[in-house]
């Protein structure tokens, strides 16, 4: 039996599922659209082949460390390099076995369904993961990895990407974006992501500024340091900055008092509400500076960021322990809406971990202000239940038109065709319903599928 | 095709389909009961045709209203009269071309279905409305408008209304409900909505209370023109009284304490927390009335009104942007039901936009309180997917006797059979799920859904 | 027609029906673990028969208590034994009749499944209750209530009973466990639930401790006791605790600042926010207590207990008047898990009524703590519904093996067959849309129906 089935994630009822495979069918080999993902410039610069299994599948992927962390192995046994030269696991080997000897933990999982769709769709295995055939699978994706075809400008051909964005440090020189467009035709774009220089208690904040400023740190060459940074980007092909908050608050706080607290924030003073007013302050200058440069403004909030401090000490940023907390917008966001909502110019594209926003607060919001547009289910939301809960809850209020389409989000290059086509998958599955039940047309829905899979996200992201 | 399938809204499986359409076809032509509504009582009073279909479908509407913001359109545009003599769309035709060329905004919602109910049902049009078909679909409503079977009167009477609730000022003189009862055998009853003499932020509260009090403004001549108003309402059919706060919150202050809030309130230097306080005494007054008078209380709270201030100056209140906000119900009632839980004479029915408290907080108070029934899903909440969320998340702990069936909530009288024919639809779809999955029996969902459609609503607002 | 369906809870979908029903077959007569619940020790160990009807299934079940309630009876009238002596229903009759008179009220309730099942399957009844039919089945389960085969003993063989916990004070001298010990060969163990002693604010706490700490109320003593009687419960077969508090608050104070705490309340002096934050150190100290004793941690947080006061003085706990409130665990666990989230020698069950948390902060939280598992859906979530909506809400994030299968939680004897059955239908529904969908493999949705069953809950409890 091959590991994937025709008719995964359709629904089980068959008149459904007719419509559904017939809708995917119209959908499937689109273009990948890939506005918003954390994949590495180097790799296209280089044109890089990947190593081996473990380093390619399990150690870069927070999804996976943090769920056989839940089982008891810790991030060392598992490949991540401590940053105090503590030991760590370097035999992929041994760390490919542990994940192949729990693959049993991630059923019903997302995770599983991705790297079920890469081992069978990319590596051509017809073989299921296990503890059995875990050196077997090993040595085929081994020396696959090492061929040509698996360079990722083959790979980013093979799997139909006409656009793909990565995320960038404001001060970035984005030489690797400079390479790729002087040599390769592929479209690797840059975003701007400034929450190191935005949030006066990021670990890095007087570093980056300081480098963001080239030493004249006043809070008016700040704000033109920034602009003049977003500017280059969008030389360099940007359309999007975004922006990862604890909490989508905004505020408008007059030139003076933002002075002041940047000038705490340089000395390391600020304390935690003054940085939440500067913080809430520089969410709407973004805005009024993408009113100016036309960047699309896309919101990240609600994460608390590395709850263990001992996995954040020990092993860094994004390790698996990032866990969401509730996130207000009505009234978070007012001031930004009452200043720029009705802007003609000006797109912001808000994402949410807490899914119990999505009907009271998220669609009614985006249902209305013309700036609004809701991004797809995020992150613990980008799974088949997730997606569906997404349409389910934001598609009464707010239509399909009031949202932008799929985002795969990720930093696990490989699995990018496979998120598209989940999100394809349940898209259709949705739309299907909404034929069978006859509260669409199939032409209906086959516009609305197309527009999904392709057309919001270019024209959302002005791509 | 026509544009309305017989099973629209039932579930495709056939099964589950088969009983959904028997049970359906049992409750579709029961007589409507609308006990909650925003009709106008004047067209009853004059017997009414409406005007062109711009003004009968898109400006009053503010669903619609909404959704064409969000994509760009101002209310200017849309034929939204502005406060301030500034300029607005005044050719209906060009207002209807707008919404008829942005049609496919509507599609997944309940919006909509019911147009296309009214549309189809009503205006018996065959045609799929969008930019080609708007003007032949704009004459034919144009022209049906005018005629005597389109005199509301004769639309009441054929759309197999029973009794409908307008929702009425405090202080009216309910001259059009007078008029209705001495000419007309229609039964149009007015409801008591005293938020304007209630909530001392209101704009209009020291207005209103002046008016309410005829210049003798001390608190107990208040509370008691208060107590003759409902009487008088009373006399007048009413059968309720509707509260639109903020919060449902509640509290009991000492007499004296409630003249010092009065006094302050009544000189404009009243504070929020002040207000808060003052209000959720009030709703605890209106509660101990309710005992008395035994008008049935409607709680409709979690909604942050106009949101945009800029509209809300421009264009006045409800205007498609009241947005939802987390509404805490399990200790805001609490003093309520401590003083009057469990009082025999009492009828208090708790409406909710934060679905989010159904299962946690509605479904539990309401499966204990004796007081205490549940509305249904309102607002962004009455569609399908909304209705169904509330069925399956207040079922299980509060069961169907504690709900009180549905309310159109709606100004848009056309809509109004729409309305309920969705309703009997997804309830009959919810009941025939359970059917299908021999959690109820046939016969006990036959009686289920003819209660739900037409004993609840009439025996919870003893009608 | 008998009242239960061989395919009840079972989808409609005929694909997906044969799915389900076949993993049900796999599980249906596996041993039922039960690690959770509150029946009576005293029971199994005097071999009792239970006594009349309404005595067995209506005055000791809030769930039937409070929806009789809702519609207006009072306590009183359905047996309740009020605690200041007023009158009160003694003839179980009468009880019986009002009961058999609303049970329609149950209809869609989870209740109404549970006593349909114990009706026919336990007292082989194949009418439907109602009014009707009250008298005869009265007069059947009386008669078989009194026989051999209704002493609780032989029902716990019937019942295929592998083990069961009940919940116990801690100061309990756990007689009638060792009676049950030395006499009998059924496994029915003690949960260590020190709530009282633990809650500063507990009605009972002063006189808990006092009796803990025989007369040396000292904080350290207090600690000692408290250990020793975990040692106590643990020789006597316990296998866990259980801590029910309001929120699930951590914190860690200095030794110094517990113990003045403790005199505090040892006085009856201690305030709401200084009683938080005691119990907030001592559900730290449990988890350090559970690392070294082995017992396994639950956490039942978020209920409003006693939310009537009326009835809570008339007629004590537990009487149906506890409502959920909404229950935050990102922040308010942090202090625990940075402490001890990484222990090998600990396992944490969490539980919640406040389904809201599922994905957003439980499912994460368990998907990363290596000491974190999710207890099912629990009181009005233990449900056909809610347990769905678990399953679809954390299986994304947190996989099946982050769970630790059914509780059933319950005081009414006769209805944990029928619990376990529910969870088990449930179970195997969610598992077959996974296969039908072709997201799991029949192979693997039984190796997980099996584990859900009966593996997880034996392996989560160290049973």
């Amino acid at each position: 039996m091959a590991i994937l089935n025709d008719n995964r994630l359709f629904p089980a009822e068959e008149r459904t599922r007719e419509i559904a495979r017939s809708l995917y069918n119209q959908i499937k080999s689109l273009p990948i659209i890939s506005p918003h993902g954390h994949t590495d410039p180097a790799w296209y610069a280089e044109n890089i082949n990947f190593e081996d299994p473990a380093a390619l599948f399990i150690i870069p992927d927070h999804y996976l460390v943090r769920m056989l962390c839940s089982q008891g192995y810790t991030h060392a046994s598992l490949g991540v390099k401590p940053l105090d030269n503590t030991p760590y696991e370097k035999d992929p080997r041994k760390i490919w076995d542990i994940f192949a000897k729990n693959y049993h933990l991630f059923l019903g999982t997302p995770t599983r369904l991705w790297i079920d769709y890469v081992l069978s769709e990319i590596f051509e295995i017809e073989e299921e993961l296990d503890e059995g055939s875990a050196e077997s699978i090993y040595n085929i994706i081994d020396s696959k990895l090492k061929t040509k075809e698996f360079r990722i400008r083959n790979l980013y051909k093979r799997f139909g990407i006409e656009v793909i964005s990565t995320t960038d440090e404001p001060n970035s020189a984005l030489t690797h974006h400079k390479k790729i467009r002087d040599e390769w035709d592929g479209r690797v774009i840059p975003c701007f992501r400034p929450d190191s220089i935005i949030d006066p208690l990021h670990e890095s904040f007087i570093n980056e500024v300081d480098k963001l400023c080239r030493n004249n740190t006043t809070y008016t060459n700040y704000l033109d340091a920034i602009q003049e940074r977003r500017l280059f980007f969008k030389e360099m092909g940007a359309v999007s900055t975004d922006h990862g908050c604890l909490e989508p608050y905004t505020a408008e706080l007059s030139n003076k008092q933002m002075q002041g607290l940047f000038d705490k924030a340089m000395k390391g003073q600020i304390n935690h509400g003054e940085a939440r007013e500067f913080q809430g302050h520089m969410l709407m200058e973004m805005a009024r500076m993408s009113i100016e440069d036309g960047l699309v403004m896309q919101i990240h909030p609600g994460v608390y960021r590395n709850h263990s401090s001992f996995v954040f000490k020990r092993f860094g940023r994004d390790k698996g322990v990032d866990i969401p907390v509730e996130t207000e917008y009505v009234k978070a966001l007012r001031p930004l809406l009452e200043r720029y909502g009705h802007e003609k110019d000006l797109k912001i594209i808000l994402f949410t971990l807490d899914d119990t926003r999505y009907t009271r607060e998220l669609a009614p919001l985006a249902g209305y202000y013309p700036v609004l547009r809701l991004g797809p289910a995020w992150w613990f939301n980008d799974s088949p239940e997730g997606m569906m809960r997404f349409r389910e809850s934001v598609t009464e209020t707010a239509g399909f038109y009031n949202t932008v389409g799929f985002n795969d989000d990720t930093r696990a290059f490989l699995s990018i065709p496979a998120r598209h086509d989940m999100a394809r998958r349940v898209d259709a599955s949705y739309l299907a319903r909404l034929v069978a039940e006859h509260r669409l047309s199939m032409k209906q829905a086959e516009r609305v599928a197309i527009d999904l899979a392709y057309n919001l996200p270019k024209e959302s992201y002005n791509l």
